[in-house]
């Protein structure tokens, strides 16, 4: 079997996977009604959030798509906070939806700085919304997004957040850091395959969600809402990742929210001991490293190109290269969702041998 | 088992079940990349296309919306015929997104005139996109749509088409009947679960898309386009449903397209045949009755809220009610997809017992 080891889609457990080849029902009947209650209680339990969450047929960036058209209006400032691929993406988003967007754009493998933002804010009044990445898996960066989350409340500003490749792998409690709408997607730390964007709405952004003019109909979180209300979703709903889900978030709450946060920063530090000890650099600024995902810098000669490919045609192991103009320069082990000491030790093991082969000489 | 007799989810053969059940792969990896264009391949010869086909992660509903923001831009006119609930969803999304929208909505159990859909065309030389449901699911009723693309290809406008619930099931060669863009969904008669929309854009529909200005992101045909070029779709897709295609496809090129397509228009009729036979009648004007979806009226007392949750809870079968103002008005059965004469059958046995207890007396 492959070890899967890039930021998402990542492996499912068996089990969850026997839930995937279930046979259909109706998704206007009894049975789903009953299941997407249960999914979505589930889900708010691991979100720490009394909010409304909605299960959307999409991947993540439709997720986003939905927060943008949901949150603001054609002419509305945003502040966008970027520090990678996915927070370029985001405001590439709002742009194309005619938010004027304010960037503020950090050096790749760098966390955002937080008294950057809190001049932004100061600088620009009229900034309605901020919109962040949580964790940017392309550079393998976690932002501190508690600490972003109080200064965007301090000003009073709408805080919309990608949380794609964090929630339910680390730490956001998303009442408490009052984040007002929060996405996230099935094919990251929830162990279920891709096809489901999960979004948070909270209080303010229902406000602003009743004066949002940008046009939108199959992301409506209003029909969303309306529907989840019978039990139902506006559209029909990818109902096999449904099914999936309702496996994986019992295996979650089993393990319990705090040990799998636990379990990934174990695992990562593990991750990136053993990049060191193999002569190897991080890309991301350690203080601020994922522990969802880590970024190698390509050093020594290494072509990350022919590692990648070695990897995986000898070892079946599935790395992640760099994306856009990282591609070259890194490259990425995924270590989210199901994944433990062994599936790393494997990858450790294999790069000890693969390295050299793709022109790498420790030290030089 | 159940039955599952409503226009879609349909029922999966177990071999789809099994593949959706698959590990994940990478989804910008070489296998992934062979699946994808082989996927693809197959479905064009369903559609009976040259065109370009995408495959979007999104009910069909998603997969409208896809088709509004890349053909028009804000002001534009667009003619919808509507001929029930999923003509007038067409019309909503168009509108949402700033088309002038001229309806041309027709009694409901009825299929859309060419003589009035000509007087529209006369009448209104801005219209640029004529908005058009194949097969209209919420009254059972399927368009002439060769006659309506012969005449909106007469007046030189673009043909937008939503073949949710019919294509792979009722005759829809794409090209030959120049659509310029054709939506259908993965859980219709693919025999696949949902959460996949499939579209067809066609070469006007390229012209048409680089001038539409209308907002779109997640949606994009280009991007959709440039990605399937390296064997890729833009965002994460949603995998499950691309493995369960690649067995479906091939059940269905294995049957063979016109052999599919007249098995529904069989099986429909023994429906048909048999709902008459039960002194009941069909909503739809059997003309243009639909081959994937039969409506029957309720007539002779019969309470059709108590006639399913009957069906349901004592024989394992699940038929579609009436949406919108035909709940109450009018079942549904539905026979897309994987289907035989046994399925409809066990149906119509049942609606003998179930009909008198859901107070229904027939010649009443």
């Amino acid at each position: 079997m492959q070890n899967l080891r890039i930021p998402g889609p990542t492996p499912c457990p068996e089990d969850v996977l026997e839930a995937m080849g279930r046979q259909m029902v109706n998704h206007r009947g009894p049975e789903f009604a009953s299941l997407l209650t249960d999914v979505t209680e589930k889900l708010k339990r691991l979100f720490k959030t009394q909010s409304d969450v909605f299960l959307l047929t999409a991947s993540g960036t439709g997720g986003l798509e939905a927060a943008v058209v949901n949150m603001l209006s054609p002419g509305d400032v945003v502040l966008s906070v970027s520090i990678g691929v996915f927070g370029h993406r985001f405001a590439a988003i709002a742009s194309q939806f005619g938010a004027q967007v304010i960037p503020l754009n950090f050096e790749w493998g760098q966390a955002a700085e937080i008294d950057a933002i809190r001049q932004a804010l100061r600088d620009n009044p009229k900034i309605k919304a901020v919109l962040v990445t949580h964790n940017e898996t392309s550079t393998g960066v976690t932002n501190d997004l508690k600490a972003i989350s109080a200064l965007v409340k301090e000003f009073d500003k709408l805080l919309v957040v990608d949380a794609i490749s964090s929630l339910g792998s680390i730490e956001l409690p998303v009442d408490e850091w009052r984040c007002d709408v929060t996405v996230t997607g099935s094919q990251k730390g929830w162990m279920v395959p891709p096809g489901m964007a999960m979004v948070a709405v909270g209080r303010e952004a229902w406000e602003a969600n009743s004066r949002a003019t940008m046009p939108r109909f199959y992301w409506d979180f209003a029909k969303a809402k309306s529907y989840l209300e019978k039990g139902q979703t506006p559209w029909t709903p990818v109902l096999s990742i449904v099914f999936a889900f309702s496996v994986a978030l019992d295996k979650m709450l089993t393990e319990g929210l705090d040990s799998i946060i636990a379990r990934h920063a174990r695992i990562a530090q593990m991750t990136r001991d053993g990049i060191k000890e193999l002569g190897l650099s991080l890309f991301a600024e350690e203080s601020h490293a994922s522990n969802t995902v880590t970024s190698v810098a390509a050093s020594g000669g290494l072509d990350t190109k022919i590692l990648v490919k070695i990897m995986r045609e000898e070892h079946g192991i599935v790395l992640g290269g760099g994306q856009q103009t990282m591609a070259g320069k890194i490259f990425r082990i995924g270590h989210l969702g199901w994944v433990n000491e062994d599936d790393i030790a494997q990858v450790l093991a294999a790069l000890k041998t693969a390295l050299p082969q793709a022109g790498f000489r420790s030290g030089s």
